[in-house]
Order: C-alpha cells, then sequence, then structure tokens
C-alpha cells in the first residue's frame, strides 16, 4: 500500500510537475502528442487525404484517443482531489479531448458525427496548459484584466456605433443594395468598421459611400482606443516589475542593476 | 401637498440617483427594457420574422412605448427643473425614443413610416446614460478630449491626402477603371487609406497599383498617429491617478519621490 | 510714396499676419474661399453635375481665380522679398492654384485639358498654411521628424518583405492564379501584408493560401513597430512639455500647476 | 610579400570598413548595384518587358553577376577568416547572390530556370547589410528581440483562435459556403481576424455573418496586444537611452533627479 503510495507519488511529480525534469519531458512529450492529434483531425477534413490515408488516420486516431484515455486516468489517480481536478476547466479539458472519439462510436454517422469529430479540435487548449509557465503571458494577461473596464466601454460604444449604422445603410441602400436586414446592416457595419471589408456588400449610391467613408474613418481612428488602453497597462506593469524601492529611503524608480539609493546613496543589499 | 412632495422626493430617487438600491434596482430594469425593445426593432426589419411574429412584435413595441412614456412623464414630474431636463441631451434622446411610435400613427405608411419606425432603434443611445456610472469611461473621455486637437489636425491631413489621391486615381484610371468621377476616387481612396479594401473598385493599370501601394503602406503607417496619439494622453492621466495625492490641501500628480506638496508646499509625512 | 508705404504695410499685416484680428479674419475668408473652390472642382468631376449646373460652375470658377490671382498679386507686392516668397513652398502652392486655369484656356481641350483643370485640387494644400497655427500639429510634427530614421528601417525592412513575398506568390500561383508578374506579386504582396486586402487577386492553391496567412499575420503583427515608435516619440515630446524644472535646485518632473518644487519646497516664481 | 599584404589590408579596409571614406563610397556603389540589379530581375519577368528588352537585361544580368563575383572573390582575398566569412550569414547571401546565374547555365530551361532565376532577387538582403548602419535599426531590434516571450505568447493564442473559428466556420456553413475544409477555414479565419478581408470566402449564412462579426471584432481589438508590448518595449529602451550617465563608471539610466550613481555610488556634481 505504502509502496503504491510511492508510486503515485512519482507518477503525480510527472504528471503535474513542470519543474521537476521528469516532469517537464512528460510535458514535451504530451504536448508533441496534442499538437499531432490536432494535425490529424485537421488533415482528415481535407477531402483530398481522407480518400487517400483516411483508414490510417483513423488508427492514428484511436492511438492518440488511447494514449490521452490513459493520461486521463492517470491523472485522477494521482491527484489529490480527484473529483475537484475533473471539475476543473482544464479537467473537463482533458475529458473534452477523449470524449468525441468514443462518443462517435454510439452515433449512427453523418452531420452528428462530423460534429463530434470536429469537437476534437478542442484538444488545442490544451496547449494552453503550458503556456502558462511562458513569463510573457501573465504580463499580458494582467493587462488585460486590469484595462477590462475601459475595453468594455468602448466595446459598448462601438456596438452602439455599428447599430445605428447598420440601420441607418439599411433605409439609405435598402434591399436593392443587398442590406436585406437591420441585421445584414449590422454585421456590414462591423465588417467596415473593424477595416475587414470583404466587399460582399458594399455601397452603390452616393450617400452610401459618403456614409461608408465616415465610417470608415472613425474605425480607423478609434482602433487607436484599445491600442492605448493596453499600450498604457503593459507599460505600468513592466514598469512596476522593473524599478526597485530603496530599503533606507524607500525612493521608487530604481533600475534593476541599481547598486546604490539615488536619492540617499545608501547601498542596496 | 406635502405628501405628494414626499413621493415626489422618493420618485426622484428612484429615477435620477444612480447609487441608492432602488434607484440601481431601477436602471437595470430600464436597461434590459430598452436593449428588449431595440432589439424588436432589429427583429422586426427581418422579412421572415416580420411575415411569422410581426403581430406579435407590434403589441409588443406599443406595451414598451407606453412604460418608456410613463417613465418620461414621470421624469418631467419629478424633476425639479423640468424645462431644463426636457431640453438637455439625455431629455432630447428620451423623447426621441417614444415619439416615433406616435409619429407613425399619423404616417400614410411606406417609406417615411419606416424611417420613422427605424428610428427607434436611438433608444440605444439611452444606454450611454447607464456608461457613464462605468469608471472607464471617463478616462477615455478625458484621453480624447484632450487630444482633439492633435486628432482634428491629423484628419485635416488625412481628408487632403485622400483628396489628392482620389482625384489622381480619376485621371489615372478614369472611368474604364469604375472611377467615374472624384467623389468615387475619394471614397475609393478612403477605403485604401484605413486598409478596409471593400474591392469594388481597385487599380487595373500598373500605374494605378503602384500608386496604390503608396496609399496604402502611408495608411499603413499613419495608424500609428491616432494610435500614438491616445497612448500617450491615456498613459498620462493613468499616471496621474496613479501618483499621490497631498494629505493637507489633497492635491494629486506628485512623483512617488515628492517631499513637499507642489500646491501648498505641506511637507509629506 | 509714404501713404502707399503705409497701405503696403497695412495689407501686409492682413494677408501674412495671423495674429491680429484683421489678419485672422482674412484668413478665415481665405480658407472658406479655398475649401468652395476646390469643392466646385470636385463636383465639376461628377457627369450629372456637370450636364446641370456645368455653366454655372465654370463661371464660378472664375470669380475663384481672379479672387486668388488678386490675392497672389498681392502677397507679390507687400511682402518684403517677393522672389523669396514667390520660390517658397507656398508661394508655388499659391501660383499652382490660379496657373491650370489659365493654361486652360491656351489648350485645345480633351485629356490634357482634364488633366490641367483636375490640378486645381492641389489648392487644398493652401489649408495646410492654416494647420500651422493649430498646437497640435507641432508635437505630430516634431514626432514624426524625430521618429524619421526608425520610420525608414521600417520601411526599407517591409519593402524587402513585399518583395520577397510577391516573387514567391509570382512562382507558387503563377499566371493561372492572376499573379502575371513580379511587379504584380509584390502589388498583391503590399495589398495583403498592410491587412488592405482587396480581393482582386487572391490564392487559389493550398500552399499559395498557406503563405498568405503567414504574410497576413506578419502584417498584423508588425504594424505594431511603426505605432510603438510614434507612441513613445509623442509620448517622449509630451513630456517634455508637461514638465517643469525647479529654478533653484533644478529637479525635473514637476507637473504643469506645481507652486512648490518637490524635493527642495522653493516657491515657483 | 609585405607589398601584397598592404594591398589586402587597403582593399579590406575599402570593402568591409564602413567608416572610412573609401569604405562609405564603396558601400554607396555596391548598395546602387544591388538595387538595380533587383530591379532588373523584378522588370524581367513583365512579359511586355521580357518580349522588348529582354536581350539587354540578359546581358546586364551578366555584367552584374561579373561584378559580384569579383566582389565575392575580393572579400574571400582579403578578410582575415575566409572561411568564417565564407560560413557567415552575409557570406551565405553574398554567395546566393552569384549561384543562380551560374546554375542557371547548367539547366535545361523551364520551370526549374525560372525558379533559379527569380531566386536572384534574394540579393535584395544584401540591403539590410547597410541598414545595420541606420542607428534607428538597432533600437528595433531591441525592442522586438526584449519581447519576443510576449509575442510567442499572442502567437499561440491567435492560432489556437483562428483553428477554433476555422473549423467551426467549417461545421456551419460547409461545402456549400465554400468550406471546403478545416485548412481552407483557417485560411479564412486568419484573413479575418488580421482584418485582411479578402472576400474570396465571405459567410452566407445568419450564424455565420454573426461569428464572422465577433471574429472581426476580436482581431479589432487584440491587434492593440502586439502593439502595446512593442510600444512599452521601445518607450523603455529610448528612455535608458535619454537618461543620464554616471560621469565616473559611464552607467547609463539615471532618472533626471538622481544625486548618486546606482552603480558606483559617486556622487553626482
Amino acid at each position: 500500500m505504502v509502496d503504491s503510495e510511492g508510486t503515485r507519488e512519482r507518477w503525480r511529480e510527472i504528471i503535474f510537475e513542470a519543474e521537476t525534469p521528469s516532469g517537464r519531458r512528460f510535458d514535451v512529450v504530451l504536448l508533441v502528442l496534442i499538437l499531432l492529434s490536432v494535425l490529424a483531425v485537421v488533415l482528415e477534413s481535407v477531402p483530398s487525404v481522407r480518400r487517400n490515408v483516411g483508414e490510417e488516420l483513423y488508427i492514428l486516431e484511436w492511438v492518440f484517443t488511447g494514449l490521452f484515455t490513459v493520461e486521463y486516468l492517470l491523472r485522477l489517480w494521482t491527484s489529490r482531489q480527484p473529483i475537484r481536478y475533473a471539475r476543473s476547466f482544464f479537467g473537463v479539458v482533458d475529458l473534452l479531448s477523449i470524449l468525441p472519439s468514443f462518443v462517435g462510436l454510439l452515433l449512427p454517422g453523418g452531420q452528428a458525427l462530423m460534429v463530434v469529430r470536429i469537437l476534437r479540435v478542442l484538444r488545442v487548449f490544451r496547449v494552453l496548459k503550458m503556456v502558462r509557465h511562458i513569463s510573457g503571458a501573465t504580463v499580458l494577461m494582467r493587462a488585460l484584466y486590469a484595462s477590462r473596464a475601459k475595453i468594455t466601454v468602448f466595446f459598448l460604444a462601438l456596438a452602439t456605433v455599428a447599430l445605428i449604422a447598420g440601420a441607418t445603410m439599411y433605409l439609405v441602400e435598402g434591399e436593392a443594395g443587398g442590406y436585406t436586414s437591420i441585421p445584414v446592416g449590422v454585421y456590414w457595419a462591423v465588417v467596415t468598421i473593424t477595416t475587414l471589408g470583404f466587399g460582399d456588400i458594399t455601397p452603390t449610391t452616393q450617400l452610401g459611400q459618403l456614409l461608408t467613408s465616415v465610417l470608415a474613418l472613425t474605425g480607423y481612428a478609434i482602433i487607436a482606443v484599445p491600442t492605448g488602453i493596453i499600450s498604457s497597462e503593459i507599460s505600468k506593469i513592466d514598469g512596476d516589475e522593473s524599478t526597485l524601492a530603496c530599503p533606507s529611503c524607500g525612493v521608487h524608480g530604481h533600475l534593476p542593476d541599481a547598486k546604490y539609493c539615488r536619492r540617499c546613496g545608501a547601498k542596496f543589499g
């Protein structure tokens, strides 16, 4: 029993730890497996590929499913609170990465089966687990979190503009111009204000072209707003991280390699 | 009379205050009503929806109009200066959100009626009233206001470039290329410089393609200008907020290593 | 003679000064005239307009030309160094805004005449003269000037990428895909990397689509570079302008409304 | 022998040095030659040009090849470690700029020959050698290098979004909408999220248009992230450069109000 405890301990280290050598090796292998399995799902959707190597991909798919199933069971066995892990975001993602293959067996086939099969691309989310270990990620997360209020306001304003612009174009151009309803007009407005510009619906009247120009310039200028928000947040966070405070007089704004306080000249420890 | 005064007082609190619990509850209910009524107008414009549930939407529309009318009258009754409220921006918006429905009754129908009906999407502006309470909004407003001069200059320069480019393409490509007049050329120039790129009008000659490349690169690079303007403004404002306040006179914007208040000269503890 | 000298003096003040009341009034009137004359040229290019009010526009055009001619002669007469003014950038612009109309008289008509007539939109440049007086303009100019070296490097790199990408697509897609030559390929690459995306030429092969995705992501990411350059320049310039130095201890970084030095507490004059 | 040594010395100075007058003159001449040779390759790909002056371009091409060959041999002869130079990045680039012409002689012609001929546009990379001398370049390089971790995270997230979005549209719109496979769907997702918007594949169903709007708004907003990253890096680097250096130990990066060097503790005058 104790021995089995020891085994569980060792396995937990390998599976859940990212800092130990064995844990890192495990993560790398897993990462490669995930990417390969996603690639397989993607390639399988290409008609020509499916025709030629569909058989092989099917077998490969079950190999991946088998490996991920073993891994999932190991996680449940080794984790200290199996229930909590199973309910956690990544626990659900792990389950979702194997479920579709099994569900696929029960389905008669056709559209429903296809949907389930494609659900497997969700495995890509498992990659995000690894990303947490990259230093840059935390800064971006903090920046986005800190500016959520401003971003919300920005999107509310943007939605208002898109709604008004879409309704206006629906009036100005109407059915003839392809603006068959306000929703379609709003779709067009979003495509225009984001400077996406598919060109599937375009203004035909002179007034419509004038409104389009105004909308395009608006979108072109206000892209500056979210950019400004994120920029200032990132600078602030980077700033916080890159300056030290003096232990004796407490003055801030020392660069990381400072050895003496720029105010009182006290030597840093 | 006094009692009625008390009632008015209580109602004013509910309708105009956003900080009291009852006031906040009122705001939330109103927000939901506004969004639902706008959604109704939007859906009504979809042919299939109008065919199936047009009747229900018509009734629903009058329910919303009724509620908003009652609210508008309450605001007039409870506000201390009814005239000033009625003339204020949001007072006009409130009126505009009920007027179209009534005007619609007097109209024979057809295009005019449709225009009036769609005017009801303007109700969405009422949402902005709520936005004022989100902290982020004020910072964005201040940033945009502080950089209005620079933004104006930027748009003047942009308009000049678009005009010259549009006229040039009208000369280079001409009718054959779809550039039937300078206004059309300017419309194309705006679509190009904002990197919108609908593709409804595109250069066909080699010279035209060269000019397009130059214009696209210009637009691609100068988007940096408004972004830079807003970014620096937002950082400045955020900076002001993130700095010390004087304990004696309370003025903000002291750098972290300030020893004396820059306003009243009081020594910091 | 002296009197005439006085008249010249007075006229010079009105025409060249922008700070005196009369000078400002003159500038405003001129600005309106310029914009109207440009509008006339633009409208004249619209077939329907030309058909209906072509006659009136022709007369109007000569009124503007007359006024601008008088103004140009006044400037020559009143300026202290007529030759230097005539050779200055704005002197040439002023001349270019009247020349086309006169040259038009000598031309037989047709394309050449049309070109000359459209040259009159160059009058819009005269508006820039006024812009100089807007405070924001100087900051933008300084920011763009300070970052010219970085911008140059950025455009060199961009041009290199566009050239390589254009040549590659010419190889990958070839004539069949519409990439009939390397210049066309480069045009497409610029349209893609600036995220303009007209859609007049699009990849048809899978390899082409892959390359397009990579190029689009590149353009999407490196737009950050010029933006970052300009942002940091503008912040720097704004920073310089918005901080004072203490007259007694010389410490920098005081906000504009500082009354006391944050280091030594000395009162500002 | 010594004399020959002297000659080598002199040649090395001319070819490898960029600071000496002769070295700078050499660089300028070389730059012009490179650009002209690239221009020749580009023009040769235009059918009409090839028909008219193909003969002349062919001869010109060999002149350039000859000059670059002589230059390459001189570099090998004069450099102190010929092997190391030949293996260095720019050594390989120099070789690549002459190799294709010679390889072209051995090829039967057709596609293979064409590929080799177009490989000559790689000569443009040699221009980058000169760029190193522009001050701005180093700042950009440092900024991009410093933010590589954040940029990587950003692209990982972007790729995940594009993959999920592409797979979803493949399900929602399917073959009928032109989304013939997940790779095509991902191509479309990239074109949409980067706001490129070719319009060769566009949503036709209402659900598809809704998803497109969401994706477009996402791309429109998150462009702010890389921009913010680079902006803050560039400001940081510029900041370092624009701050004081210690008179005794010369370390940079002191804030304007520093009184003691943060490295050696020397008191500032």
